[in-house]
């Protein structure tokens, strides 16, 4: 059976890891926390796991394919059209039909290096060039994505804030962006981390979607609104982009229970933006903590920071889940020496500092 | 912003139905039963629903991307490997990812007129050439499907029982075809209706998957298994298929409440075959009420019916769902005058039935 597709072994395959279970059994620990994935450390709201209770009988049935209850409340909340929104299995479904939409052998794809390793397995699975722009002290280097545009591109990915840097490109480098790219390229900002960002530099996208309709959004409830499990996200874009990619869509993408979960997240935003503050109270307990240990680390504007841990980062990494603690070598994404480590709860911020302090 | 994919546009936009909801409140209707989509009509069993609330608490986690329990549950009742599966965000999931990754512009794929929306859809996505042959009296013609392999067919597409007709092809007519196939073309079974099939002679493809390693076989938790709105299905093949496939989906494609349920469906089968009984007792309930409105169908392997309404099925649809019966009417998949009616439960049937009388 000869693939179809000639890039699919340029893809590595994915490696599924074990069940947090399973690790505890084959390492003899009672205790394990996973630090690897900038997961929500809270259950739902008790709102939301009442509305996800609700929604068991009836799992049946179909699911919406149109997801109108969760489209409606979205577009409401964000006042945008009802036909701006694409519904996915996960934000990483809307990046996937994106280039599957817009980019074939022949095109050029832009993203920045290291980055979310889906944009990179979207894009080599497309045919298309894949141009990867090292970031700069950690952040975009715009000028050098500018440098790459031609004919050919048809998009470039800006994750905002990155993974895995954590950092953000403001609203004046976003326009000054915009303005140099084509209007046939599309310029795709994954804004999965973006209710942590409080800086008021930080773009408003949607407001720019007018003047510059080449621009599409992705969301997601995995991050702060802690849905990772049940896989929901979307993208925003014009109408025009959005009936692209509905089309290439499955009928039935998102699951009865995670549009249930995500109508009940939206109404309940005030429980979820006090978590958050928790978070964020445990990013600057981090900071502090990891400056006592005296080692360096970026600061992030996401649920999770990228450490300096000097050494040799996998030998490290393979110490800390030795005692339980699992979090993210950066090695295999070209930063060597640098790990990434979520936010977790208090318990696993302080657990996580004191193994790292033990391993090091 | 120009699509990549020049085959886009040859498929219909998916229009979304409405919820039931929104369906009751614009014909002003109290109640409204849904026999369109094949669905089991009864909620999981209580094992499954204590399984699935077992799994809401955790949804802030990512799922097992490797469905870690689901795959070893699984693997030992087929008794097979666990490389030897693939799951899938529903099996149309399967369906999709095994055109990609088997087929493209200058190849060819095989399938019945009219058969499973899905498989037409993906086809035209690939750019492969299409060849869609006829049933012949309601059954696959297998002949007419060789007549058009050549040395460019990729895929066959087999659903068996058949979706809409609910026909099966039988292990001599399995073992006949896959003799004429060359080993280059996959067949791929799809077996989604294959628990209410109990005649002696439907195949037992799994077991013919060593002497025919082009052999695949899909299977979903959305019918029987009642879980169709969770999304969970999946594929049996070689390993190399399933690893080819593996390298192109999303690394967490089924949810974290649909491998808890599918596990707990997996352990509690004795519930699950209880009301597979009810299904067929009201199948034959059903032939017998139809056969009383001097109405005729097709004999059915599934847990729904074909019926000949004779004349305008639209029309007829239209008049029902006015009533609040929601049916399928087949116009649409080339059958004029044909309705496909999902067996429901006990009332559901009932109501079906009087509200059909009248409707004639």
């Amino acid at each position: 059976m000869q693939a179809a597709n000639p890039y699919i072994f340029k893809i590595k395959p994915y490696i599924p890891g074990k069940p947090i279970d399973e690790v505890k059994r084959e390492l003899g620990l009672k205790s394990v926390i996973k630090l690897a994935s900038n997961e929500n450390p809270y259950p739902p709201s008790p709102k939301v796991l009442a509305a996800m209770n609700l929604a068991l009988p009836g799992v049946n049935r179909y699911p919406d394919g149109g997801c109108f209850v969760l489209r409606r409340t979205l577009a409401r909340k964000l006042n945008i059209d009802d036909g701006q929104l694409i519904f996915g299995n996960g934000s990483d479904e809307i990046i996937v039909l994106s280039v599957k939409a817009f980019a074939s052998k022949g095109d050029e794809i832009i993203i920045a290096k290291p980055s979310f390793l889906i944009y990179e397995i979207a894009a080599v699975l497309s045919g298309a060039r894949l141009h990867q722009i090292p970031l700069k002290d950690f952040r975009y280097d715009l000028e050098g994505m500018k440098a790459k545009i031609n004919a050919k591109t048809k998009i470039i990915f800006i994750g905002n804030p990155d993974n895995p840097a954590g950092t953000y490109i403001t609203q004046r480098q976003t326009e000054d962006f915009l303005r140099a790219v084509p209007k046939s390229t599309l310029v795709f900002f994954d804004e999965a981390y973006f209710e942590y960002v409080h800086a008021k530099d930080y773009p408003n996208v949607l407001g720019l979607m007018k003047k510059y309709p080449n621009v599409m959004i992705a969301r997601t409830f995995s991050k702060m609104y802690g849905l990772a499990g049940l896989r929901v996200g979307y993208g925003i874009a014009s109408p025009e982009i959005i009936d692209t990619l509905n089309r290439l869509r499955e009928p039935f993408n998102v699951n009865s229970v995670a549009q249930a979960a995500a109508v009940a997240v939206l109404n309940d935003e005030a429980y979820y933006r006090k978590i958050a503050k928790d978070v964020e109270a445990q990013r600057q307990y981090l900071y502090h903590a990891l400056q006592e240990l005296n080692i360096t680390f970026e600061i992030s504007f996401t649920n999770f920071i990228l450490i300096n841990v000097g050494g040799d980062s996998s030998q490290i990494a393979k110490a800390l889940l030795k005692k339980g603690v699992i979090i993210r070598d950066m090695a295999a994404w070209g930063l060597k020496g640098y790990i990434r480590v979520s936010i977790g709860n208090a318990s696993e911020n302080k657990r996580f500092i004191k193994t790292l302090g033990e391993v090091l």
